[in-house]
């Protein structure tokens, strides 16, 4: 009997193809949660799964499952993938590798006549990216009951549907497929991904070994001032919210300069009424700060509240935290099989903490949790011009078959009948 | 025969009916430039007018005309009027008030069985707000023959529809009603308007002789940088469009501290891709910028765009001048016969000059025009809260008129009968 081996080919070619879904006429995907193009994703996924004998499964909180039935489907299963959903503007890569990464490694052993001990799972959970409906996270949240359900379903997109309603239309395209309850008993979780920075890249090496993630915190900020006559209203009388907006704004990037490890991002700003001759009422923006060290973060997120009370002038401030998430530490045992297995293989590998958010983060207060990185070029991601070596999407997917193949107890049983 | 008389009555109704048109919840209109809420305004209009004999005309600028003919039909007529229709989050009066007030003029000397010997016209001018099409004045610009038609046709809403498509859906919905030239020969033109601003009412005066519109500048300004992953990609690397937007808008802002006859708004911001966890890569806003001061008015607008160019920072400037009108002077005649009318009727009166532009600036530029003003609680306008008393509503149509009689010769004529 073959050891089982990944077909580099297949999984490229349905990388490829999984970019059709929700394609961007210059390139990269608009691909994103719980809508019509991850609809079609979603059917991709489990039409490929079934190929292989992989049985299709959701949750309560949207996430997809693909299962590759154990000897022992009583033992908690090996859960690996990541999501399918992108930015407005997002690439092919962010999110897809890791899915299809997991589907190929779990195909591979069932092509190979394999049956693994413990059940192996492959997951695209719900929103990652946090762009629809903010913030992202959702579907791994829900599984490591981190956030209170009613709070997630409530979220609403810019044309005001819910996430309850959207995950509603998901749901209802697949009436067939099995429900499971939503955070069921993880024997282990690895997650592969781009690694959406350059350090892989120039330092040449091609499995990065995931230390953990960077701490983050997100604010949602607004500013409430009056709207007036653009051409009338004296200027000591206004309450300019884009006035407000922009001082506080500028302040807060001044008071980012100088330490290279912080990130600190204004992506999104909504203006009321937003017309041109009328002095703006409100402003609505999201923070996005991160910072490996955990006191760091903590001091620069006091910061950022101190100047936005202090720099709203004439008008009400009113400032909530979406996320408040330190740094974590990924599991010791997975990492030193990630790098033996890189060893094994030829790959050269590198430490490296992830500068971005997963949901192996939520994951790992679940289970042991790990993640494979490999090189993004340029380190472009979230953008169409994302791009990964096929080359090295077929270096982390074999790494990532080593290890569930180690994890769910197919090379040890298998090895004793050979 | 009776003198004519406005009916102060008839004329608060009609304003109130008229504010049914884009009714928001909380009080005040969204009645946006050729919606749908405008096409309904429309088709009171021109019932209201054919109840006094006036007949309806439009013409290929989407202005639309409510004519009492007079008994020499070949002369130049006289056109009063205003604009119907609002910002996003608009008031009952700012034009609605300047429009009816000019119906209920020429209903009354129709209703007295007078004929006029010049023609009298009622206009609504097309999108002089600007909010949804910007920038506003078209109707009047494209009257006035100050702009090509095609640049006005080819500008576009947040949805992508044209102003020529909208435009169509106007006409469409009254395809009964006759066409005309655009930019008919005009004898005058007086337009009645709220101020807009708490000059009269804080000196106790209740009509305003305008004596002039103060200059205007308006731009947009796109900064264009690149999407990157905000977890992700180095401070120094980045090209943030949100965050050179704080920087010169907030500079902007303190370039304007100082002169309290400055006007500077950025009402307009839109973020792309706007999502909360990538990097910007385009802001694009709109600069509003006024003063009384031709002179100030220039040193001002060359301020902005230095800022603009050396505040881009990273990012890419594109800056478009949009508008750039000088302050400019209404007609010394009309202006002495609001103020003697005012005298007659024992309403005090002041001279102002108008912080807001108006589409009598454009017909000043083709014929002898005025405006009338009266108060706007506090100067709140292009607000909900935005309020005139209405014996203010009855006196600025009451003068208003006095100036037409005598502009389209009704006085004197019926004099000769009496």
């Amino acid at each position: 009997m073959a050891l089982p081996r990944i077909s580099a080919d297949r999984l490229w070619q349905r990388l490829m193809a999984l970019g059709e879904d929700g394609a961007l006429p210059g390139g990269g995907v608009n691909r994103q949660a719980l809508s019509a193009e991850e609809i079609l994703a979603w059917r991709r996924l489990i039409d490929w799964g079934a190929g292989a004998g992989l049985k299709p499964s959701t949750d309560f909180a949207g996430n997809l499952f693909l299962t590759l039935e154990g000897s022992a489907p009583q033992l908690a299963p090996v859960v690996a993938g990541s999501h399918i959903d992108s930015q407005p503007t997002g690439g092919l890569f962010d999110g897809a590798f890791g899915t299809l990464a997991a589907l190929e490694a779990a195909t591979a052993i069932a092509e190979a006549g394999l049956t693994p001990e413990r059940s192996i799972v492959v997951v695209a959970w719900m929103n990652e990216e946090g762009s629809r409906f903010a913030p992202g996270m959702m579907g791994s949240e829900l599984f490591a009951g981190l956030r209170p359900a009613e709070e997630v379903m409530a979220v609403r997109d810019a044309d005001g549907v819910s996430v309850g309603e959207a995950l509603k239309a998901v749901h209802d395209a697949f009436p067939r497929i099995a429900r499971r309850p939503t955070g069921f008993p993880v024997h282990a979780y690895v997650e592969p991904h781009i690694e959406q920075a350059d350090r892989l890249e120039s330092e040449g090496a091609v499995i990065g070994v995931v230390s953990g993630i960077q701490g983050k915190k997100t604010y949602e900020i607004r500013l409430t001032g009056r709207e007036a006559h653009a051409g009338t209203e004296p200027m000591a009388r206004r309450q300019d919210a884009v006035k407000a907006f922009a001082g506080i704004a500028a302040r807060m990037h001044e008071a980012m300069a100088g330490d290279p490890l912080v990130k600190f991002t204004i992506g999104r700003v909504v203006v009321e009424p937003n017309a041109p001759s009328v002095v703006p009422a409100r402003v609505t923006f999201r923070i996005d700060l991160r910072h490996p060290d955990n006191a760091a973060l903590e001091v620069f997120g006091a910061r950022i509240e101190e100047i936005a009370k202090a720099g709203a002038g004439a008008c009400g401030v009113d400032i909530r935290r979406l996320v408040d998430a330190p740094s974590n530490g990924f599991d010791t045992g997975l990492r030193m099989a990630i790098g033996a297995s890189a060893d094994r293989h030829g790959l050269a590998r590198l430490d490296l903490l992830s500068a971005a958010g997963h949901d192996a983060r939520q994951m790992a207060s679940l289970t042991r949790a790990a993640m494979i990185f490999i090189p993004c070029r340029g380190g472009i991601s979230h953008h169409p011009g994302e791009w990964a070596e096929p080359a090295h999407v077929a270096a982390g997917a074999t790494v990532l078959l080593d290890l569930l193949m180690a994890e769910a107890g197919v090379s040890s049983k298998q090895g004793d009948e050979r």
